[in-house]
């Protein structure tokens, strides 16, 4: 708090720890080879590559050679996506996503649908934000080809029964991709334990670095390639690697998997001790997402008479950094859709704040969070002809 | 040379630079907001990538808005092609590109042949890699809707008419796409002299980071996305924003820029001084692409009755880190597609060899270099039973 800033904000983005900046570092001035390349130079970046690849598989439970660089985590959605769809276009053009993915799996599938004549079932949730594994068995048809559930929801954190599902689509036969950008790191993530065929992450949800991700693609799934030119990744995702994000990538996910347990348990105790006081001191909120099946880092509430942007604005006039939801659709005026999804009306939705804890934040924060936003909801309020009018009718 | 590595892949990839890496470094740990985010971390992040597009839309002599950040060149490579082709096939399928584009040009033209029914004319080029522009008059018809033409050859340096050959692009209605990966850094390059519609460019190759390249898309062409997902970069290219990878390129392409000339002059002395001595003391051996238009720091030989990965490892042994052409396809034991373009058999291009020179490079090393190579030539061509044959024979 000395710096003014309380950055609560971790699904947004994390900062580079510095043991990754470390590990980072000497790859770009020093260690510099193309790894494509035959002499010592290349070769040395070679075997960092496939060093870090080994590392990441491991944490994952998968082989090295299930495991492909991408430059987003982004662009591993698009890439599984369409990827897969139009691999096996032959076999059906049915695909299915749900109601709350993030937009980087969304759009993807409107590209499938707009620009290649798929047809795309959106499985919706309940009130917590939860697929119901009944409704998947019940929307899989002969010429589907393709599910992807998310495994945690970036805004409301519901962490969704992967397994299950998974399983589901398996018996089918069909393709089975996970978006689990925000679990990764958060939360004990084993492809083989989930049995999925297809895995998405990026490095800087989890204190690595931006602009690097990775695409877990299990041994034998049918897919095109998305990034076309030269042979890097087994001929599959073209493109110089980038070594020192992809060595940052695994420095990040080793650090992240040695200490699950405490980090879940810092993050647990700051959310319950956030929750717990905001229920108690501040009226007509409501906590979207499971109470159970969520990330521990994250918490999802809407106030009811308050405008979310403009509480994000005097929060961050406090020092306070938080969010309304996802970053990536923050230009847009429009309601979250997965609010939306969950049951909140447009007035209600907009009204939502989405806290999200990370390693350094502690309980004097919390704190002072609630203290200030209690604080700042009240003016909020008093500002809104639709408290007055509600107070005055109650 | 104290370090015992004498780095001559230039063209391959090259280290960034103590200035670049500085600019980069709090991006990574200290102001690390996601550009996307309304609080004030989140726009102290925005700003500074808008001041890294203002800076490259500078160097380039483009409006800011008419620059994209992407992953790579490649990924700017795919998106320039199969976004112009796509949003433009009801105007037609024709699309036209050179045999020596890199791959990710040619596997790009090879998606949009094989998976989207376009018809793809190659234009041939004349034993420097040179283009002719009435060949690109001749080939361009009704419904032809793209162009794509390399700025300056990977392999054998050879610059072509870029201006030129866009402006008959113009003059029929034609999209003009170049890639100018190998040529930015090197050369001074503006959008508006070349009037070209789209242009690709990678960090990585002018002292700037890996994992971050640009499209430069003239205003009003009509292209579709390539990455859906998120609201960034104008709803065009989704995925949170590379930062430090961003402001690396920006302040890496600034100085190439301010220092062209002379870089330009030192690259020129190196290359002239080595393809002179190679010429004065190796039989057998030819220069590769065009003596004028070409990369100041490239030089390309074909060395006769020399197999060229052999060279390549007694090179590394001697610390000279060299390579045979592009190193994004040294996992190929095809000879390269540019050197048989230019008319070469089989035999010679197999025994080629690229130096691209770079800042730090001085004359005691191509001394050295030619030194080393004279005596590893003379070596294999020793081992080398055609060799034998061809001396008995003259």
């Amino acid at each position: 708090m000395d710096k003014g800033i309380i950055y609560l904000d971790h699904a947004a983005t994390t900062y580079v720890k510095p043991e990754v900046f470390e590990a980072m570092k000497p790859w770009f001035t020093e260690y510099y080879g193309n790894p494509s390349a035959i002499y010592s130079l290349g070769r040395q970046s070679k075997k960092a590559i496939e060093e870090a690849r080994a590392q990441i598989a491991y944490c994952l439970g998968a082989h090295p050679t299930e495991i492909f660089f991408t430059g987003s985590g982004t662009e591993a959605d698009n890439w599984a996506i369409k990827g897969t769809a139009l691999a096996n276009q032959k076999k059906g053009k049915h695909v299915i996503t749900t109601v709350i993915e993030h937009h980087a799996v969304l759009e993807a599938f409107d590209f499938l649908r707009k620009e290649e004549g798929f047809e795309v079932t959106y499985l919706p949730v309940n009130e917590n934000g939860l697929v119901n594994p009944e409704d998947l068995k019940k929307a899989i048809r002969p010429d589907t080809t393709l599910v992807s559930i998310m495994y945690a929801n970036n805004e409301i954190g519901t962490i969704q029964p992967i397994h299950e599902l998974a399983s589901i689509a398996r018996e089918k036969g069909v393709v089975f991709h996970t978006d689990s950008v925000q679990a990764i790191g958060n939360i004990a993530v084993n492809v083989k334990e989930l049995d999925v065929d297809l895995l998405s992450l990026s490095a800087h949800k989890f204190y690595g670095p931006k602009g690097v991700g990775a695409l877990y693609v299990r041994k034998g799934i049918k897919m095109e390639s998305f990034i076309h030119g030269g042979a890097q990744e087994r001929k599959r995702r073209a493109g110089t690697e980038n070594v020192p994000g992809v060595i940052g990538m695994a420095a990040a996910l080793k650090l992240a998997y040695d200490n699950l347990e405490d980090y879940n348990n810092h993050l647990g105790k700051l959310s319950s001790r956030f929750i717990e006081k905001v229920l108690e001191r501040i009226p007509y909120v409501h906590l979207n997402g499971d109470r159970e099946q969520r990330l521990p880092g994250n918490v999802n509430f809407s106030f009811r008479f308050v405008e979310g942007e403009s509480l994000l604005l005097m929060l961050d006039m406090k020092g306070i950094q938080a969010s309304s939801g996802s970053a990536c659709t923050s230009g847009s005026l429009d309601p979250s859709h997965v609010l939306l999804a969950i049951g909140l009306s447009h007035e209600i939705a907009h009204g939502s704040l989405r806290i999200t804890f990370g390693e350094k934040n502690t309980e004097e924060e919390v704190d002072y969070l609630v203290d200030t936003l209690e604080e700042i909801v009240e003016k909020l309020r008093k500002m809104s002809p639709l408290y007055e009018e509600f107070v005055k009718n109650h």
